[in-house]
């Protein structure tokens, strides 16, 4: 009866109390309060929006729906990265090892891909015996003997999450900053680091359309962070074209460790430049962001990164030496080209339906359930604006079958066009914090 | 997958099409839409609208979720009477006989009572043995032959509207025009008559609060009725005070005999003038409205508008003689006084406090299930505005026990005033028509 009072004032654009905010969150948890009455608050939530504080409240109350994880064991400041996802941003694979390399403690909770983005779990299970099913003993010992782990979402954190998500996601109403913020940051503040870089992406090739919400996003997810008492910062990151050469869970995973090599192609290593420097940063390493980004290619430079990537999968059961053997990964059957027909720029118009080749190859997710081919992806030879012959190949299709590439193909070349003017270049990346 | 599209066109402010609204009606009766859906789309419905033709739609597609009940047997044109319900409204239990006695053959389906306002089966109920439970053939006959038969809502008449309401009433998506409209309009098309005559109330005694929502929601109630082919008109009644001086289920019937014997309250008079002439015109027996109003008459003070109340009485197994006998009827046990203690002018500030007497003293529902007692209830000695002394009774409680009559006595008494000056006169009636 209560919760009826609760949709009403919400629906009327009345600010809920905290109290409210609870209960709410309490009573669906314990499933005292029905998934129609939920939805029709999330509608309402959805259209009137939260203010700041019932923002706070909401992921205070979600983040405290489950177990908080308690790192207080590892010494250091402990530093979480989150990205919102795009296609082909494996800055996650890249930064971790880079910071743990640089001294700071790096115990990180990812999640598997939904939709076009992949997910870092997926990629590193690309990894032949890597697994992220970890005790918490493990996870944290793991974390103060080699600096850096990486584990699935435990079940018993913010299980409200959990449900109000599956919920979301059948009710039209994922896409609104406040239950976008509070849902990740829940997460984020049970999983327990003392400081979070955010990656908060925008552009076709992203969640978030606009650069504006992208701003706006990032924003109150700074504030509710600092709110719970955390060091925040985030990076803001353009993806209307994917992020590097590799798209795919394997691909980008040996993309990745290119990088780490200190090859990493120059949009990549952009987002490096911002993203690492405020790891680094926020674990109290330096207070310069130029210092923090020479201690960052000092452990490229000297190996030392790559090291605690190679210590990391083989702490995790996976075979180190794929990051000397790329031929260790799982392989794609079948390769074939993609041509230009034409002179002039390639100009990428929709990097979300470069994304979804990945799905139509078997490389993505429909269903939180399904299986995926971790093998197959894109490799793109050419970068937005780049200038194209006819004939030249665009990209390189890694897939089970021919009839697969055929799909993939199609769907490519909706995605982009051939121009004859250059496109103006997008400002990649842009920081925000304290 | 399709049901997620139109949850967010509707969140977007995008228009449904006749076909999305077949397949939200028919998928939600099948079950194959679950219920945290619906809701999800209520919610955004009542907050971003609907505009007149998808109102018209989601109309259709509730009436035809049923069955459509066939009068075309019955000769003439038949008429049904609708109101929105008000505390103390008997107008339906008057109208319809004085109707039915002038050859207007009355088909009318009622409901239960929830919340503040009486229902007229409920309130006929209190008739010893009658009964509102007719088949169709029966109740098809009762109409040719006496002119008037009232039933409950059958169960496979609008089913949409019924799980519709249910859902509605638990997520805070009730008080919606579009919806209102299309959930009284369904069951009135559903239920076959040829012409609907709308008592649209409002005001504190009322659910709708405002004068200008209801006269939005008459409009767009004449507007659906007769897309669909039937007459319509509308009566705007104000409902600031009870309707007359009986509130509760039989005294309610007792004072509408009363006025089918000539002796109406004046209020109740004035609504008699409006809404009788409409269902008299809407009938077809004459185009003007003051002839009409004497047609009315002549069957009052005939007694033939009595007599055709009594013979639907006696065809429905209730006891006739209830009309000359009023102690026939369930008497509460309990008599108490509520006084003046001051002189002043009565001044009602919340009518639906008054309503709420009733529901205190048993006499109401609070959930559907619930048995009611039909002897309570309240007679007011005197009307919003008169001049009172100190000492005078202002109401008389007919209750069970002296408990239940302490309890009506504090809600009626923080229901009303007694000021030193007179109140403006409520505009009481006015009339909408095609």
């Amino acid at each position: 009866m209560n919760f009826i009072h609760t949709i009403e004032k919400k629906r009327d654009k009345k600010k809920l109390s905290r109290e409210e905010i609870n209960d709410f969150i309490e009573g669906y948890v314990a499933g005292e309060i029905p998934d129609y009455q939920v939805s029709s608050l999330l509608m309402a939530v959805y259209l009137n929006g939260c203010d700041e504080e019932e923002t706070f409240e909401l992921t205070r109350a979600m983040a405290g729906s489950g177990d908080i994880m308690d790192l207080s064991g590892i010494p250091g400041i402990k530093v979480d990265k989150h990205s919102t996802g795009g296609v082909g941003d494996k800055v996650t694979l890249i930064a971790a090892p880079v910071a743990a390399a640089c001294g700071v403690p790096v115990a990180k909770m990812s999640g598997r891909g939904l939709g076009f983005t992949g997910g870092t779990i997926d990629k590193l299970e690309s990894i032949p015996g890597f697994s992220v099913e970890l005790s918490n003993d493990e996870f944290i010992s793991q974390v103060k003997n080699i600096g850096y782990a990486l584990i699935g979402q435990t079940g018993d954190l913010a299980p409200a999450d959990k449900l109000l998500y599956s919920l979301r996601d059948v009710t039209g109403t994922v896409d609104s900053i406040p239950l976008i913020a509070s849902s990740i940051m829940s997460k984020k503040i049970a999983a327990g680091s003392d400081a979070i870089v955010l990656e908060i992406t925008y552009g076709t090739g992203a969640f978030m359309k606009d650069e504006k919400r992208a701003c706006d996003l990032a924003g109150l997810m700074i504030d509710i962070g600092k709110a719970a008492g955390l060091e925040m910062s985030a990076v803001i990151t353009n993806m209307n074209e994917p992020l590097g050469h590799a798209v795919g869970n394997s691909l980008e995973v040996i993309e990745a460790i290119e990088a780490l090599k200190g090859r990493a192609a120059p949009d990549v290593l952009k987002v490096m430049k911002s993203v690492i420097p405020e790891m680094i940063m926020a674990g109290g390493k330096t207070e310069d962001r130029w210092e923090a980004w020479e201690l960052a290619s000092d452990a490229i430079a000297s190996g030392r990164a790559l090291e605690v990537f190679r210590k990391m999968i083989e702490a995790q059961h996976g075979n180190p030496f794929v990051t000397e053997d790329y031929s260790l990964f799982p392989k794609a059957p079948f390769k074939s080209g993609i041509y230009a027909d034409r002179d002039g720029y390639l100009s990428i118009r929709d990097c979300a339906g470069i994304g979804e080749c990945i799905k139509l190859l078997g490389g993505g997710r429909m269903t939180k359930e399904q299986e995926i081919d971790l093998s197959v992806g894109l490799e793109l030879k050419v970068k937005n604006g780049d200038r194209v012959s006819k004939g030249d190949c665009l990209c390189e299709i890694m897939s089970r079958n021919e009839a697969g590439a055929e799909e993939a193909r199609g769907r490519f070349l909706s995605s982009i066009e051939i121009t004859d003017d250059k496109l103006p270049e997008n400002n990649l990346v842009y920081t925000l914090n304290d």
